[in-house]
């Protein structure tokens, strides 16, 4: 099994979680806490770090406020403080192979992410440089949390398949020689998830959508879980209904945490092991 | 007609020049030429900014190596020196919306750029927060030059179109509300450029591949060129086979200039004005 698969499953395991805690810093709200951002950083990070399975820094959210160095820093610090739970740098890339050599050193190699998530617009030899790391985990968009998905990712092919069954079955038969690769699934689209489920086997799938966006988490389970629980083939994916969830400084990690705490229960409902 | 379009045209017009200079740091290269990146930066803007309709810096050089205070600091220096010459901030992006407004955030207000190269396959709400800055270009890719570009792009849909034309129709009759949408298309295929052309009327069309990746200009312009040549319709980008056509510290910024200027002879017997 792939080293960054195997660490997220006994991250699962050993922490009891599904849940991956997205880090999307909002300046706004985080001034309003009285706190700099690498303290709440820090603060949400120690709050839900028994309680995850990775995390999943956003990185527009950093480099849109040049912020570059609290991400290095925050992912440093979980490598350093929690050094079993993985990072998924989300930064859904995508170019040409010499262009992508320089986003897979900026995901590996600069930031040291354990996965990153990728685009699949440009076709297999766009995400080579990413695959042959054969350590980390690729993670390719398929089916979108968005409305707009549907737009393309849902155009029938002249061979009755949808666009984002294709990119399943491409990724599943034809990119994952070294078992790195998974899929971003939106929790908004259970049907479409247990599709994409019947095409790829075990892999696992990034859900995101639950919460603020409205997925569903048992619809999400049933949809999307392995009937071997200890490969639970889900990372549940979850950013503002945590990190945001307080909204004093005296709150904010306590009620991330207790959010956190909340979205495992819903899901060990369904899965634990 | 959109600021960035009409800052775009009029620089062609006063260069008398279809190429965009593609900006892609190599620091094995420039580091062998003895010069820092911010020197090489300049020298080689100030040897082609007389000969090129845009510039066109690719972020994942820059971030890879933690030099995006160079990337803001050239983008600075082209406004503030060659003010007519447009500045395309290559990072093909794409994701959901709250998190695509962080990333125009980054191409427009961080860096500054005048247009931004996107990734469609999440669909047009991904891309709205782009599309808002109705000064702004927003260049989607559409075919894209690489080989791998067939995988999805070409595609054929039970409408009988390919998805690249699916989303050219798209681009040009869905999302074009303030006349600020372009797209990539590659000059490795003339043919798919033609049907682009068919589809999206006048659109300026952004093409890479030409020099290093073997894309032929003669092909190109019949393909894409626009009847009305005030209007040509063309951004010819070249990166690698302008900026590292010299390979020694006194001879860099000439070569690049004269590269420049060989491709802007070829081009300017189908096309001036």
């Amino acid at each position: 099994m792939n080293s960054f698969i195997k660490q997220l499953y006994a991250c699962q395991k050993s922490n009891q979680s599904l849940v991956c805690v997205g880090l999307d810093p909002n300046m706004d709200k985080i001034n309003a806490l009285g706190v700099d951002l690498s303290t709440w950083l820090k603060s949400i990070v120690d709050s839900v770090a028994h309680q995850v399975c990775a995390f999943k820094p956003q990185i527009a959210h950093f480099s849109a406020i040049s912020a570059e160095e609290e991400l290095l820093q925050i992912i440093a610090y979980i490598h350093e403080n929690y050094p079993d739970v993985p990072v998924v740098l989300d930064s859904k890339r995508g170019d040409i192979g010499t262009t992508a050599e320089k986003y897979a050193d900026e995901a590996f190699k600069k930031y040291k992410a354990d996965a990153v998530t990728v685009n699949p617009y440009l076709g297999q030899d766009s995400l080579q440089p990413f695959l042959d790391y054969a350590d980390k985990g690729v993670i390719a968009l398929c089916k979108t949390s968005n409305v707009g998905s549907n737009e393309f990712q849902n155009l029938i092919l002249n061979n009755g398949q949808t666009l984002y069954q294709q990119v399943a079955e491409n990724a599943a038969n034809k990119w994952n020689d070294n078992n790195n690769v998974l899929l971003v699934v939106g929790a908004t689209y259970p049907e479409e998830l247990a599709k994409i489920r019947s095409i790829v086997g075990e892999m696992p799938l990034l859900v995101p959508g639950i919460g603020a966006q409205g997925g569903d988490v048992s619809a999400t389970l049933k949809a999307g879980l392995n009937d071997n629980l200890e490969k639970s083939g889900l990372i549940i994916s979850s950013s503002r209904g945590i990190i945001y969830a307080g909204d004093t400084s005296q709150n904010y990690a306590s009620e991330a945490s207790q959010a956190c705490q909340h979205l495992n229960r819903q899901i060990n409902d369904f899965w634990s092991i």
